[in-house]
């Protein structure tokens, strides 16, 4: 959720209802959320900048925004991200039982293990976990989450009021899991949802992360940045489920993208040089240091990090690697990051710009050669981005078969080809 | 949430908005839920007659609940509860301020320490924490909670796109609390809601319950047992406020009734028979067991309990106290339990019953004698006892000019009347 561009309302139900809405008119499979636990701070260990410019300063808990869009709407799938850094998995596993129940079979978690100490210090750690430690314990909490989604079977439920026969107990089990990060004994005391238990969904980009995603990921958006590397991306991961002995039909990958579409091409390209206009490069730096744990006001601008700097520099999402490889530097300034990594930019994904049918060619070349899925479209602004898609784009799509024209079914899994999961 | 008596849509939106709609109909000021995180399994280790019978064998996260609820209406306040024992303050206080937000003001949050070991085993733990632990974490959790929840000054958003101005960081703060439970340093995330953070509700019942309260309650909800009792309880609460520092106006108290109502007298004594006979004595069992975190499973049903297994008893609701006073007996027998606590029954709350007048008669007496603030209607069954006094006994109270025709205003506080909390 960017409020660089709040509108007024930003902060009541009607408007993620709005967004919610604009997307099932279009048939949208689904709209998610990202989430941090903190705001951005750890440039310069101020918030100033991050407040005065709305740089992602207001971060809500997303369960109540998608009930609430959940209400608006009857097909749309809903997705939250939730740390496993920072939370029990009976909690979570509660939570998203509950509003998968609640918006009927319609929920997905997009599972993350969170990125610096300012998340950290709001949950009363001074550090935050080292990287592999996190995927560690991420392991074992979605092990637990999965557990207790497991422990109702779908025929547990009776309801029979005459003979006060409410569930069969000898379907409904305890998890007594005890591992090295968590103990949770059950039985969990929330029934299956209409899809069994919600989506699984997950970023999936560096090797550790990609390993996460091949083992338990069923809808996965990492980033793709041409054709060529999408296509390797996309084979590895389709590979890397098979030898997690998964069905790699049953993982769906669908990268970001922003589509920038004009009833003309050149209308098109105006509306690109206007939103790419509003970038602000001081933006950029706070987002940066957000995602790399890194203090970067610590270096002057045009100064190159030395290699213990360099070091320091979180990998998230791969922003280092990107940089060093773009800038052709093992050691870039700033300012360079600013440059190569695009961040708080729309050119940090790839950027689809055009008239309907040169976007719904991008879409097509990208979606029929086994670089993708599926996308995920970033709003350049909401819900106004996704009013123009739905508007031009979507009905190119459909006229041209690669695009639904109804739901196929009432669950989020239904609709994305997903098998309902087995009680295990 | 009893689901003893559950409709066949319990697990469903619908079913929520159906009892919300119910009580803003009849102008309820607030609608609220308790929880539990773990169902009741705590005699002889088994969850199996829990699940048969459906004695609080379901609890769902109540914040997708709550949100729906308010997705449907547009007064009624909406109050969840949440343990201070198994979450982090960061979390709760982003949870609740931002289903605040969504709902427009009408959130409440019933803090409570949770209870036994079988939530404690859900989380990882063990044992259930020592009592006076408990109430010290749960003293620096609120602290914590309500500090974030004042980290933004009321006027701190300006948003105003054309200048990039978003909020004013010198009105926003940082937390920085160091204590010995925790750490959080913040800054928030959430800005505050049209009624400034939630209402803060408390059973309020043992010594350190009523401390408690008295320091932070504003809706205190404990039991009172007869007239006199409750003037007591009623002075006792309000000068214990007075001694914390704070105005006693801004402390309500509303104890729970049950209120069986008929079109004659004799139809709601009729209604009254058939709801006791439908209690079952081996569900009164498996409720103690679950509130004292005692197995009575361990004791013969005439056996009385020797002094140490009395003192492993535990005292949250005063249901131990309760029982030894109505026995007469320091060692009472596990059927004294069931007898004297009435754990599962209407009568474990007073019960007034009768036509319309009669009722009102009772809650006109509580009301003007210093009794009360106000009542908590807890239902025979849902939403019928809600349907049946809105539309027999509202009518008869608003007539004596003893209950509002309409919301004062759109927020809980409004409605309550309650100020708006100040940053501190």
């Amino acid at each position: 959720m960017s409020l660089s561009l709040a509108p007024p309302d930003f902060l009541a139900a009607q408007h993620y209802q709005r967004i919610a809405r604009t997307l099932e008119e279009s048939k949208f499979h689904l709209a998610f959320f990202d989430d941090r636990l903190a705001m951005p701070d750890s440039l310069g260990d101020s918030y100033d900048e991050t407040v005065r410019h709305g740089i992602r300063a207001v971060k809500m808990d997303l369960i109540p925004i998608l009930t609430a869009m959940g209400m608006a709407t009857s097909r749309l799938g809903l997705g939250g991200t939730c740390s496993t850094t920072y939370f029990e998995p009976f909690h979570v596993a509660r939570a998203f039982a509950t509003l998968d129940l609640m918006i009927g079979g319609r929920a997905a978690w997009n599972v993350v293990t969170s990125l610096n100490d300012s998340e950290a210090a709001n949950f009363g750690h001074s550090q935050h976990l080292e990287h592999d430690l996190r995927y560690e314990r991420a392991d074992e909490f979605i092990e637990v989450v999965l557990g207790h989604w497991s422990s109702w079977a779908d025929d547990a439920l009776i309801v029979d009021q005459a003979n006060r026969m409410f569930a069969d107990p000898a379907k409904v089990r305890r998890l007594n899991h005890e591992g090295k990060w968590f103990r949770s004994r059950g039985p969990f005391t929330v029934p299956r949802s209409p899809q069994g238990h919600p989506v699984i969904m997950q970023a999936g980009q560096s090797g550790r992360g990609m390993a996460f995603a091949a083992r338990w990921g069923e809808l996965i958006f990492g980033s793709v940045k041409s054709p060529d590397a999408g296509r390797a991306t996309y084979r590895a991961l389709k590979d890397a489920v098979s030898d997690a002995g998964r069905d790699p039909g049953q993982v769906k990958l669908a990268p970001p993208i922003y589509a920038i579409v004009g009833e003309t091409r050149s209308i098109a390209q105006e509306k690109r040089a206007f939103i790419e206009s509003l970038a602000e490069p001081e933006d950029s730096l706070t987002l940066i240091a957000e995602v790399t744990n890194f203090d970067f006001s610590k270096v002057r601008l045009d100064e190159p990090l030395h290699d213990e700097q360099m070091a320091q520099v979180g990998i998230n999402l791969g922003l280092k690697a990107r940089v060093v490889e773009r800038s052709g530097k093992s050691n870039p300034t700033p300012r360079d990051f600013i440059e190569f990594s695009k961040r708080g930019t729309i050119n940090e994904a790839p950027v689809f710009c055009g008239a309907a049918s040169d976007i719904a060619d991008q879409l097509e070349d990208w979606f029929t050669s086994e670089v993708c899925d599926g996308f995920v479209l970033s709003a350049t602004h909401r819900p106004g981005a996704y009013e123009d898609f739905g508007r031009l784009v979507v009905p190119e799509l459909q006229r041209r078969g690669l695009f639904h024209t109804d739901y196929a079914g009432t669950t989020l899994r239904e609709n994305l080809g997903l098998d309902r999961p087995v009680v295990r």
